[in-house]
Formats: C-alpha cells, structure tokens, sequence
C-alpha cells in the first residue's frame, strides 16, 4: 500500500505524507479524531469560513517543518533521517491533547488537566503501540533531546505551530491582516550555537509576523463575538454538569456523560486507561448535539442558555481597560434575578465579568533571535532600529463583562 | 441595530446583507442551523479543507446575485428595488431545505422527500411569518415571476447557485481544476427576448465554468473515497433503521430518533407541522455523534460498520465503465458472510454495486445562450467554433462496485 | 463605439471603464504615454515582477474611487453623477505630470519641476481641449471644491493613490509584507464634519496600512540596490548633461537631446507649448535607448557609468544612521580618481553621499481620523490603546555613502 | 560574495538561485538583456499587466525544474548533481535567442533566423567563456544526452517552458481562465522506458493544462488586438527598411539601424562574431524609441504608421473560418490609396490579410504519456474516456484581415 500520499490544502496547494510511520500516525483514531475539533472553537459564528481543524492545522505545520529542515540543511546544518522524522512527528502530534472547544471545557469539565499534558501522555501511548519509535520525537518535543534548536521548531516564538496557525487561521477567517510570509521566515531560519535565529534581512518578516499575531488576536482570538460564544458554552457546561450532580440526567454521549459525572484528575488520567479512551472519544460533535437537546430541557437556566446558543442570541460583552465595577455587576444581577425569576445565584449564569490578555511577544521566553550580518545575534526587539517592538512586548491585559441580551434596555 | 453587516468571506473578501429583511431571514433558526450542515458531506475525509457550509455557499450566492444585478442595470435593464430584494431572497433560500449529508438521508431517512420541495415549505412557512414578504421571491424561485430571467439568475445551467458552489467547492478543497472565472462570466450577463445571455467575448469564459465542473465532477464529487464514504454511511443509516424497526433502542438525538422510528411522507410534512420541527432541528452533529456511539453495538453489522466509519476504514470502490457482473458480486457477497459469520442479506451491508454519472451541461434545459456580436442568440454547444462541448453534453454513467476492504486479498 | 470597456487587471480582477468622457481621456495621447512609464523605476533590477506602469496604476486608483463613492453614497452621503465623474477623473489624471524615472529626473534634467505642477499643467491643457469638462475635477484636485471630502479621497494620507500603489507595488514586486486590505478600509470610509473619516472598527485596517507602508519604504522603496540603481542614472544623466553642455553630441531621441540641452524652468513650461510637448513626448525608452548607447561613448566617465548601469554593476550602497565621515568620502575620492585616472571633480561621479528619509505617517498632515463609536472624532494615532503608532509617526533619516563597487577591496 | 540569492516572484513565491555558475549565467550581458524583451511584445496594450519579461520567465521556468527534478529523485530515479545542474542551465537558457517583439522581428529585420539557432549559438558561445561547462546543458538542450527524459522536461509538450510561461501570463494578463495546476502536474511526473510520464490521477490536471492553453491562444496569445498592434509592427519595419534601402537615414540606435541596412543570415550570424554583438545589443527600447521618432518622418507611410501606433490606433481586424475575398482585399486597397493619395502597392502597408493557426495538441510530436495504473502507458488523448482531447488535437487555422481603422465606414 502506498502511504506517501499527498493531500491538498487550500493554503500551502500540497502537503507530502513523508515517511510510512507518519502514514501510520496519521490514520491512528488518536489523530482521527482531530478531523472533528475545530481549531477556532465557536469563531465560525463571527467568520463562518473558521471551520478547519485542529488535522488540517498539525498536517500544515508538519509541512512548514519540512521546509524548514530542507532550508537548514542547505545552510550545511546536519539533520539525519531519524532526526528528520522525529521532529516531524513531534509537530504533528504537538496538539494531539486538545479536546472540543479547548478553552471552555478546561475551565469546566476537565479543569486542571492542560492539553499539552494530554498530548505528551497520548505520544507515550502512541510509543508503546509502535515499539518505541516515537522516543526521540518524544525528546524534541519536551526540549531533552540533544540538538536543542529541534525543539525550538516545534515550540518557540517562532515555530511552525504559529506560522501556521496564523496562515491558516487567516486564511480560513478572510481576515487578511493576519497574513505572514511563512515562506520567507522559513528561508531565512538558521542555527547558530546551537539556536534557532532569523538572518538579518528577514527582520521585516519577522516584524510583520508579531503584528500579524497581534491584530489577529484583536480581530479575531479576542472578538467579541467568539468570546460572547465560548463565555456562553462555559456557562452551559456549567450548569449542566451542576445538574448532573444534583441527580438529573441530560442527554448525551456516553463520553460526555462520563465527563458530567465525574471530576478526572491528571493522576486518574494517568492511572486509568478507560479515562483517556474516554477522553479520545470526545469531539465537537458531542458537545453540540447534547446542547441541542438541552435546549428543550426543564432547567429554565440550562435551557434558555442552550437556547440562546443555538439560536445565536450571545452575550452582550463591553470590553474595558479597567476592571468592572462590581456595583455595576450586582445592579445587573439584580436585574437578571428579577427578570428571569431565578435566585441572584443562578443570575451568575447571565451576569459575569472576567478579564483577557494578548502577549504578542515576550522577549526572553523561548525569544526570537536575529543573527547580523556582523555574525552576532541579537533579539528581535533590539535588532531594528525602525522597530515598535518595544510596545508588541507590553502584554494587553483587558476587562470584559458578558451578560444576557434581554438586559439591554436598547440595543 | 445596525443590520447591514458585512462578512468575511475567504472567497470573495466580503459579503454585504443588504436589507433588514434579508438579515432577519439570516438570523432566523430555520437559516442558521445550514451553519452545521457542510456542503459537500464527507468530502473532508478526501480534502480535509472542505468543511464549508450550506450557510457560507448560501451567502456566496447571494453575493454574486448582487453583483449581476449591478451588471444587468447598468445595461438598462430594469430591476426594481423590491425585485432585488426577492431575487435575492430566492437565491439566499434556494438551498434552505437541506438536511444533513442530503444524498445519504434522502436514501434512507427521508425517502421520497427532495431537499427542492422541503426549501419551498420553509419559504412558504417564512412567508407566513414575514406577513408576505417573501411572496415575490416565492414566485421567482417557482418560475412564476413575470420577469423570467430573475429566476434564471437563481436557477438554470449558469446560475448564481452553481457559480458559487463551483468557486467554494474549488476554494476550500484545494482543487485548482474547478476555479472559474465567475467576475467575468457576471460582467458579461445580459438579458434578451426576456431570457438570461451571455455575451459573445465571454464565450471562453463559459467554457472554461463546463469544463471545470466536469473536472470537479471526477475530481471532487464523484471521487471513488468521497462514494465510499456516503456509501458507508448510507449502509450505516439503512442498518439502524432496521434494527430501530425491530424493536431495538439505539442512541440518538430525539429529532433522529424520530426519524428512524418514523417514515416521513411530503403529505405528512405538509400536514403536521411537528414533522417540519424535527426534520429542521436536525443537522450533522445529530448523525455523526450517533454513530460514534453506535460503534459499540452489539449489533456486528451495524458495530462494524460505524467503527468502520469513525476509524476511515472505508469500502473498496471500484469504478467501471461497465456494469459489474452478478456473480463477481455474489462471490464477494459468500465470503463477506464467511468472513463475518452473518447471513448473506446481511452481508450486502458490506458488497453492493450501483451507478453515479455526470452531467455537465444538458442543451435544451435551461440552456446557456450566447448573444453574438450580430445580436443573434445560439446555444453554447453551438457557438463556439473552436468548441469541445458536444463531449460535455453526453451523459457520462459509470458502475461503482464497494466492499469492505477486509475483502480484499491484498492492497 | 462602445467605449464602456473592462480591462482585465491581475490585482482587482476588473477594471470598468464608467464614461465615454473618461474613455477618451484614457485614450488621449498624455495618458497613453503612461504605458511605458514604470511606476517603480529601476525597481525591478531587485524585484523582476515589478514592471508596471503609472498608466495601470492610475487605472486602480480609479477603481478604488468607484468603490469608495458606492460605499459613502450606501451610508447616506449624496454624491452627484457629476461629482462622481469629477473625482474619477482627479485621481485617474493626479500623477499625469510625472516623467520617466521621476525622482531622477526631478534631480537632473526638469530641476525645479515637480510632477504634480506639471499634473496640473496637463489637465489644465485637457480642460480646454474637453471645453471645460475638467473644471469640477481640476477643483477637487486642488482641494478648492466645496465638498472638501472629495479632495481627500484623491489626495490624503489614505487616498486612493496610496491605497492602489501599494496594492499594486505589493503585487508585482512579491513582497507580501505590504498586502492592505483596501476592500475592508474602503467598507469602513464614512464622511463627518465634511472629512473623510474611518469608523473605528476599521482601526486595525489602518495600523496594518500603515505598517504595510512602512515595510515597503524599507523593503522595496528605499532597498539598498534600487537607491544604487537610481543614484547611477542621476550620475549618468548629470554627465551626460554636461557633456552636452561642453558642446559634445550625444546619441538621443529629439525630446531627449532638448532637455539636455536646454533648461527647462516652470515659468518656460508654461509659456510655450513646445516645451510641454518636449515632455510629454518623453518615456523610459528615450532614457534606456540612450544610456545603452552611451555605453560605448568615448568620454571615460559616460562610458564607464553606462557600462555599470547596462551591466548591473550597480554602486555599492551603505545606509548608516549616523552622517557619513567626510574624511572617509575624500578617502574613496582619492582612490577612484587615482584607479580610474580622473581628475578628483570627476571622481564624484563614482563616489558620494546622500540622505534619505520615510515618513509613514505625519498627525496632523491630511491626517487620519478615526470616527469612534461614540460619534467622536480622533486622530489614528490616538484610537488605539494597543496603539504603536506613534513609533510610525517619528521621520526616520538615513544616511547613504554610494560607491562604485570597484573601490571595494573585496565583496 | 554570496551567489545563492532568493528572487521574489509573486507568481511562485520565491525562487532560488541554486549554484555559482547558475548565478553567473544569469549575470551574463546575454541573459541580462532579457530584462527589457517582453514576455508578450504588445500584448500589454490589451491586458496592461502583461510587461513580465522573458528574464521572468526564464527564472520561473528554472524554478519549476528544480521543482521537476525533487519529485523525480523522490521516486528513485537518479539524476546527478552535475546532471540537475545541466538541466537547470539548459531551461535557463532555453530563449536566451529571442530578440524584441520576436514573432515581428523574425518576419522583419532577421528573416529566416530563428531564436531557436540563435539560443544554440549563444549557448555555445557562453560554453566558450565558461570552459565548457556547458556541455552537458547543450547535449540536454539538443536532445543528444543519453538520459533523454531531461531533454523532455526542456522541451515536449508539457515541459517546464510551457508549465512556466502560461502560469505566467495568465497571472500578468489577469486572465484566470489560463491557471494551471503546475504544482500537481509536477507531483505526478514520473520516468518510465526513459520518457517522462505523467501517473493516471493527474490525468485531469494535464486534460486542464491542455484546455488552459487553448484558452489562452484565443483570449491572449491571438487575441484581435494583439494581433493588430504586431501587424502594425510589422509593417513599420517593412517600411523603414524599405526606406533605409533606398537610402534614407533613419534615426536609430546604431544596433538598429546595422539591422535596417544589412540582411544577416545565419550563415552571416556564425562567421563574424560583432553580428552576434550587434543581436544581442537589442533590445524592446530600441524600436520604442526609434518607432516614437518615426512618427513625425516626412514620409507619409512611415509617419502614419508610427503615429498610428503609438497613439494606440491599432488596425482593424476581421478573423473569420474562411480566407478573405481578394475582391473584397483590393476594394479597400483601392479606398487606402484614395483616401491617402498614395500608390496601390504603399496601401498594402495598411490592408493585408493573413492566416493565424493555434495547435494546442499533437499526438505523436513530444506527446504527453499516461502511466496507468496497470503500468502500461498511453496518450493523454487516449486516457480518458471522458475525454474531449481529440477536438483539441485538430489545428484550428483561421484568416484574419488587417486594415486601417480610417477605412471603416462607421465602428
């Protein structure tokens, strides 16, 4: 059987499978299943064209790894064959821990337990399955592996992660701010004591990288809209689960129902195969057929936030500098318990604020590297002297208060 | 509240609403629910890009209707405000009464029922609740309409509705093959003796929109992995309605749980106005969170057909320009039932033939017109001297032959 | 005669030619000289794509206004058919002045000329050859309109001069860095207090045109090898000026051959009509034909000038933030005159020193006004708390030290 | 002095210079001149886009190749460092004969010489210079090199120079209908009994490669006015040599006008080197400049031609199926030499008639080969059987008739 297939993507044209094992890897269920969790959560109600997967976005990236190594060694760096495949398989399988809707379920049904724990758990199963081969990808990924800038590919500042999801998410979005020239980053990648750095005339590039980074969070990762959605998904898989721990029973999948029922820890996750089969067998799919069903359900809180979902009636979010006023908070609880004729808690449901945060570029963490044309490196926020960099590093810490619609007096 | 919102679309850049009218219709559940409806069905397993929406062509259409109205006026013809208004909303609804992977369900679940006739329901039912707004669209999408030509624009070999699917089906799968160049097919409508024309220079034009629906024909919508996977699914759905039929309880949403248990005639559609509820309140997510549940069934067939599917283990197809012999059949058919301990009528689940074909472009039905230089009107296939399109008008019918891939031998 | 043609343009698609009245003005011999006038000059000697020319350019330009007048006039704003052709023909006819490689001619054989006075010059000129057509559009060009919103669509610090030339620029030279959205920004123009304004959720279309402008400045603009490209053809024209001065002939078309000898001054320009005649007969071959001839002229700095040009031996070029070291110019005097047997004075023509400067965005100038929700109006470089512009707003100056790159002791 | 430089090409990205000797070809005075010979002669008055060079496309070409000779190796066919290297100059080289405006001159000023011969002399000439490393570049190029697949790749009927110069052109014209798959064309070659193969899946991306480059024939290549500005280039050749023949001077670069005086033939063009000089000092500027002067000669036909021409007066022109009428041909000889009081014989300088032929296909002249599945191999016209190939295997030859447009009776 031929496994070096080629698959067509709209953004990078084709992408190579390049290796039998990465055949292997790919049609596994545990990367199957990536086919059916949207990498953007709920951003197609905002940009209906957001509709990739996380499959789609772990194929491109490996794609941008393969360009790069061939850029590296042209630059007469040494990548072996072994070491080639390695980092390969550790980018495809950097997001294999994500689960549907990411943010919002771990800060509910899986809280505690990040995606990149549960990617390097799923890639030890993976190794025992295919008899060890997957060690050094292993390695790369979790930066003990020898060849230090290997791993920088797969998770920096500048890693192929980012150059494609900022490409593809752009891409798919039809926000054209975000467009970067992955292809000219990659040509300019190179690896100097031992780390990655970008040769000085792809400075512009990079600086266009990080601004297309920024204006994609504004635009896009932190609009209001996406964020009004994922607020409300929170909230109903909070008040389900609450529920379900009162005694009801909701309909859904088995998989779902066991994440409603019980509370998994990192340590249960690790001791108890079953719980990380049922984590793999969750996907966007579940959540929103279940949500559907809830809309018709005898909870009045739990219905009219299903409700309001499916119908897109979303939150109403102010976004602020300062944080909110917690009078003006109560005042709208009061408001909600009143209208709703529900207690002042459960209001909590239509009432809440929270606070969000965009960090373009931190320099020092995993930071980026100009090599000069005079053989020295410096960082990217000190390379240009025409450089805002300065204010990208600043982190953007913002207030946001969500409440239901029918609290508006007008719109 | 500002209802002339604009939308981003990776096709086109952005799509405007043009009307509040237009915008309640959008926003109204019986439109949004086509956000979880893909076009193309399972296309995704072949090009994972292709998960655009019923919702998104919907709107692509009607963006290009906007853009040949401009066209159509600025050479005189005369469209009225409230004509636009009613073109537009035929071609935004044209697609509004389709279910969830339609060619599938329509052999299974709603038999007898096409998604044409299910799309004039919900308009005449958003008729009534728009008090008669939607009267005139209602006509042009029936053909009624004094002015012919606006419901050639929604519906005819060169509408607004293939325009767009050929662009987003080519877009999003990457498939460059199927890129047309629909601006200039639009900057060249016009209308004559009250019919839709293309004028002479754009004559290439058209061609090129024949040729590259054929090609995505064969290239996208017939390929031999998307039939395998509808096939599946069809194999899946026609098998869970059998054992539903026998008195088994399988997982599944209410509004699919009806639908298995139910059979929905277009009278009974017509008459209870709870059948039309169920059939709207379903989409993708109903379908594919039930068969991953049904994975496990103690049914074998059914078992082994959704593990199948949820694990992209899907049937051989093989393509002939035969029909496949009766006995080849029936020896696959004995060593599925050897294979999988089960009766042989069980074991058609896993061996059957049928038939697919393509048509490109039919002279006489709806026919594209060209406007010659000399103000005479002749069919497409006709003008063009150069022409290869007598080949596109012949009916191209192939055999399909699908198995489980257990059958085979070797690779 | 039909002249309402569709041109086919790689970068919007289509351009429509709107009237018979601008078709002819197209048509007329000062706009078609345009053609072979490139809007980059010897930009493509670094970037090969970037061939296109004014005339295209102000094709765009013109397409941009079409689109512009739609969106104000769809927010209420009333704009005559008129008006609407006057501006069309302001911002197709506003670089119709501008001579083959401008900014070296400007320094060399029409000094004291600018483009833009002899813009007005040619309309005027046109205005009495179309009995007055042009006076609406000559009045919005020069900003004496009572709709002072008109001007600024023509000629501000977000006109659609600067919206298409770096579109276009972008386009042909590659260089992705410089993509705007001017479809997004163009969606969000608005008119208040009779300025154009932009609404604020267009915020981060600007910042990224404003970024884009200044990455091109860096990138393609002020690249090192095109200032080389274009201070060697300053060096040749001054020689070959003077040469002709010291009563040398030198090989030239008519046009040219009179501009080297005589000094063209405004007052000249518009007394006499042959003198405009001279320059509009003008265009990139004249200067090209005449430097390849030149190349075997037997005065050695011509020839030696020429050669370099001809041959791509373009002077090196170092940008330094700090003003050259005047010691070190008279170093490399020096050593060319000694090289090349020269008397010191002639050795400026291989080495010397410059400034350049990019100003990305000045507050205050044809400033950018954001018009924010709160129906209030500020400048860009306040809207945006996320704000870096004010990094944008700062003049960057350089310093250039040009020298042939036979007087480096190695590469 | 670094060679390896990266060329921005916004039809492909970017392309890399991939050796020293590469980079020092393309240095070359010979390949340097490419920059100013236009891809498409005056092509760009129809689709302004189209000035992209044969400098380009020799570029784009080279690209592909590189492209080409990946996918070969990565499907076990050896090809050398040295080979890749040969091949790569070959492509390079494969126009570097053309003059300016090619397809006029060869009628014209070097009758009988074609640039085929002349790309022969100057590779060998540049073998010479480059002690002979060469060689093996022109075996490939003559198709004399034992590995004939690489001469395939230079020259057949899908090599790289086709792949490259109708990606090319429709994306400077802006004509979409000509985009090809190049990508998937490339990743589907193979080698088989020693000929370049292309495997079955890309059957339809090479049946679309064949359709593009009809449509381009008609849309670009022979479009009306295309074909009228050549012919009015024609004609202003034919009559300033007649004129220089009979002893006129004519203002001209001396390249030109050594071209107007002598008759070189090839024999000529081998034995005395200043001929070759003389060719390859000539370039598309040459004959701008000289036509811009022309138009104000004292000699009525000359004058009227240029002026013609460069006031964008094209001729006008009739292509019909049948040859034109000799009767009709004389009558408006005769309306010529009336209206401009001139003999019958100079009105042939403004009506003539032609034939123009397109061959998109020929079976069995470097014809494109199928590789099966079954691995056997067949003629793309043979492949599909949903094929409409044979119509574009038919040479459509048709009749054009040229004539002033001041003999139109109306437009």
């Amino acid at each position: 059987m031929n496994k070096r297939k080629i698959i067509n993507d709209p953004v990078y044209g084709f992408i190579t499978i390049p290796s039998d094992l990465v055949f292997d890897l790919i049609e596994h269920p545990y990367f199957q299943r990536l086919r059916y969790i949207k990498q953007l959560g709920m951003t197609h109600l905002v940009y209906p064209g957001a509709l990739h997967t996380r499959f789609h976005h772990a194929l491109g990236a490996m794609h941008l790894m393969k360009l790069s190594i061939e850029v590296l060694r042209s630059k007469g760096h040494e990548i072996t064959q072994h070491e080639e495949e390695a980092v390969t398989i550790a980018i495809l399988l950097h997001d294999v821990g994500h689960g549907p809707f990411s943010h919002a379920l771990e800060h509910t049904l899986v809280q505690g337990l990040s995606h990149e724990h549960i990617s390097v758990m799923l890639m030890d199963r993976l190794n025992q399955q295919f008899n060890g081969q997957l060690t050094t990808a292993i390695e790369i990924f979790n930066g003990t592996y020898s060849k230090g800038f290997l791993h920088e590919l797969v998770s920096s500042q500048l890693d192929m992660d980012r150059l494609d999801y900022l490409n593809r998410d752009s891409f798919f979005t039809g926000v054209s701010e975000g467009v970067i020239s992955s292809d000219r980053i990659i040509k300019m990648l190179n690896v100097k004591d031992g780390h990655i750095v970008i040769e000085e005339k792809g400075i512009y590039s990079v600086e266009k990288f990080l601004i297309a980074r920024r204006l994609m969070y504004w635009q896009v990762y932190l609009h209001k809209t996406v964020i009004a959605a994922e607020q409300l998904l929170v909230k109903i898989l909070q008040r389900s689960r609450q529920l379900v721990t009162n005694g009801k029973t909701l309909f859904a999948t088995p998989a779902l129902a066991y994440l409603l029922t019980n509370t998994i820890t990192s340590d249960a996750l690790m001791k108890a195969d079953h719980h990380l089969e049922i984590f793999t067998a969750l996907d966007d799919t579940d959540i929103m057929s279940a949500v559907k069903v809830w809309a018709t359900n005898e909870d009045f809180v739990l219905a009219k936030l299903c409700t309001d979902f499916v119908q897109r009636k979303l939150f109403h979010v102010d976004i602020t500098a300062q944080p909110v006023s917690e009078g003006y908070v109560d005042e709208l609880l009061e408001k909600a318990a009143d209208k709703y004729k529900i207690s002042k808690a459960e209001a909590g449901y239509f009432v809440f604020s929270d606070s969000i945060r965009n960090d373009a570029y931190q320099p020092g963490d995993g930071n980026i590297r100009i090599l000069m044309k005079n053989n020295t490196i410096i960082d990217i926020a000190a390379a240009s002297d025409n450089s805002n960099l300065e204010a990208l590093a600043k982190t953007v810490k913002k207030y946001i208060l969500c409440y239901s619609k029918d609290l508006l007096i007008s719109d």
